[in-house]
């Protein structure tokens, strides 16, 4: 039976979430969540230094298969958008480097994945994600909860033999 | 007498322009300058590696001591803003992850610097970026004219003993 491992990324400048999910058989194993925060007093070009490094020690840990990130639509102001490119530029190029894949999925599409609605809240996408991969508590930040969710959007997509995201 | 060798870069997901001059008590030498031009074809994550990489290959050889870029006033929509924002975070990673201090001014610093006129037009600038670093012709594409000027005006502003870029 072939195993699969998804990485789901929730890229940010103060925080970037990330998530790893096992996966046989539709069998989902959390082999580990959490954030990247970077010290805030930090001058910006070393905090994104500290997300590629901490992105790539990661990705050397659990040689994920695919690394997943939210299409971003953002409907935040563009200097924002901007300090959200330069860490979503990171990430895809630690990923790059390695030679692992990009998908993306919407927002939209992976709460509809793991909730079975894309307009759900955060705290029933906390709830079902806690649910799918057995967590003894609701994961935490947010952030976590996203990438988490993002994973389990691929390895569901795949598991029906089409990949529902967009290859980047 | 001490010389300064500074790199300018303006970043982009089509072209990457970028320009070093070594400066030696006030006397430019122009030393290289170009795109970097990743295929339109390629996927998008592909396009940010070929920009790191061939910006490492870039700072090996030259071994600039100082990387600047242009202070973003975003006036583009919020999807330009993130796909420059990718662009932008490579270039930042390549010169952090080699320990190169990064400095940036905004358009209109560098323009005064280089023309003497905040308001100066594309034409203005890339016919004083040839005559300051006696070139043969003007400095072409756009983008490495951008370049090269944010070099000069960062050379100039240290030649004064006070950088008047900030410091990212």
């Amino acid at each position: 039976m072939k195993t699969e491992k998804v990485i789901g990324i929730d890229p940010g400048t103060n925080v970037t979430g990330f998530g790893i999910i096992e996966s046989c058989s539709r069998k989902h194993r959390l082999l580990e969540y959490g954030c990247i925060r970077p010290p805030r007093g930090m001058k910006l070009s070393e905090r994104y230094h500290i997300i590629f490094e901490s992105l790539e020690e990661i990705l050397l840990r659990y040689h994920p298969e695919v690394l997943v990130v939210e299409t971003q639509f953002v409907n935040k102001n563009v200097q924002s958008a901007l300090k959200l490119g330069m860490a979503r530029g990171v990430v895809i190029l630690a990923a790059t480097r390695r030679g692992i894949p990009i998908f993306e999925y919407s927002p939209t599409r992976a709460k509809k994945a793991v909730v079975g609605n894309g307009r759900a809240s955060k705290e029933q996408v906390q709830a079902m994600v806690k649910l799918l991969l057995n967590m003894p508590h609701i994961p935490q930040p947010n952030d976590a909860a996203d990438a988490l969710a993002l994973a389990l959007c691929h390895l569901q997509s795949t598991a029906y033999k089409k990949c529902l995201g967009a290859e980047i």
